[in-house]
């Protein structure tokens, strides 16, 4: 499967293969997974998407377990099956317990529910919710 | 606009008329919002509706402004305009500061970009994903 | 709005009035909504929608309300207002009644609802169900 | 695969047992689905799914195959696999010919299609489709 | 897997059979892929989509390429695995480079990302985007 | 309307107004539209979206307004009625005619149409197509 080779670290370009040595140094493991050989053919945009999500799964307003969760949410919105898999691991990792990942299933199905319901009623947007 | 008008308190059935006051004693306000006088035309799909939102979005293992974020995520992945609004309005009335604002969406733009990614790639799914 | 302007009547090439005239004919009514007017400056294109849409629509194993509530389901999910508010104006006129509409819409909103729930589980197939 | 595991029946809380009796009772038949067993994890999901599900899809004004031929098309529009092969299976065990899911699928690939062209084009809606 | 059998040879009906001569002539290959062995169950939708394809797909103010490109870009956005795949080797085939695919990939997972910013901010257009 | 405000210049950050200053130099125009007047809320987005958009759009294996167009196929596809108002805005600037769009909306809505049969239909990935 796959429209492009899941690369081996003895295939990366050097530019690919610091930003595995990075992936590896901030998550302990010496495990790279699929997503990252995928994208390594691409050396500056494996740059830029692994820049780019260190800096918005890190702690700040939000802990990183809900940013996960909030992860999985989208990529389940999004009928992305490798996400869903990949980002529910990354949250069990980080803490999310089995009550936590049903709390969150049940809200995403209730929101996909509404959502369906206000899409095919049209409903208007209340000025009390503009900003 | 509108697949269905948006019925006043004194076309609602008795059914529905039962649903509003419960929503009114739960939120303390007087203000019904358009999803419920749309959905107010199937009095049974009012009350299903309303019955199940309460308890998924009460407290439990995720705090309430925890799934009010998550189900802001899930609207915009699905596109509801009325929904991203409505659902924007409740997190910022259970406390979603502007910060945690920027940093849910920062973390929704990131999952619908490496989504995109990951779909365009067809990458597989690592057997250390699967449960 | 629009990333087109919508043609009128006077405006049209031949090809488009030649459509335009069996639109009229088969809708027995001098009224031609605004999604043809858009698609009009693509006279093939307009040509090739309005051909096909009236062998997919026409009466066959399934009568053509089953098909007009199949299209504002699919309209729904892909959230296309303009195609939601046409073809619930559509189906209204074919004989959709209130009941049925809300029942096609708690079907919609229970379906959303569950797709949701099995992508968050990421279930495998049953081979039962396997063609 | 699952991002949680297929419970057997030994594995299943009393709340999750008495809702499988119920479907092995509604459906006449011992073999329950994945998409429940994934699903009993969470007792209190389990039983509103199956609750509401049983009433969304009884027979009413639309007939038990027209509701289940608007779930096939919700859940292809949705990409869920799984659903559709679950449902799909489920409207030919309803009834659905050969020739009925042609013309099913014929619906939602023109609707998808128009979908996607009313979005490119952004036409407004016509004033005659506004409830 | 499948909905439905995937038709061989010797079991189209004449008409799919003509399609299939049709697609063979114009590929320059004896190779008919699934899809077509699929949608061979309904000959007119087979033979309407492979006539309307023709049409899209040729040469005209865009090249056959980037109308391939275009093709990828659309599906992976509608989470179409079989698509992606099969679009992303008629790509290549057309001459689609690792670096034109590695570009397209970029912007579609750009595209999906400020798609999803706009939504979760509800940005109102620009007077000036209007036609 | 929106779920924050749309920052007028005297109210930029000095980070944001820095950024703004790029976006005018680049497209040497004074104009800023609203995507970036709502972004500008969080200074570091703003900065990350507008140095990556600016690479990924750069002239490099695909020309500018093929980029463009790709960028309108995938608006499109995710029903991001903003994104499709301002990126086909930006195609015309880059030169994209009449016909061009044309083309473009037909093949967006041929794959959309397959897109949707396929996942109907389940059809298995060919051997052939994987990479």
């Amino acid at each position: 499967m796959g429209t492009v080779s899941l690369l081996a670290d003895e295939d990366l370009s050097p530019e690919a293969a610091e930003v595995f040595a990075e992936i590896r140094a901030a998550r302990q493991t010496d495990y790279v997974n699929n997503f990252w050989r995928a994208l390594a053919h691409d050396p500056a945009l494996l740059r830029a998407t692994w820049d780019r999500l260190k800096v918005v799964m890190a702690p700040g307003a939000l802990d990183p377990l809900v940013k996960e969760m909030l992860y999985v949410a989208v990529s389940t919105a999004n009928s992305c099956s490798y996400c869903v898999h990949s980002h529910t691991a990354a949250a069990k990792a980080k803490g999310m317990t089995d009550e936590m990942q049903a709390e969150m299933l049940a809200v995403v199905g209730m929101a996909a529910q509404t959502n369906a319901l206000v899409t095919g009623l049209q409903v208007e947007v209340d000025d009390a919710f503009k900003a």
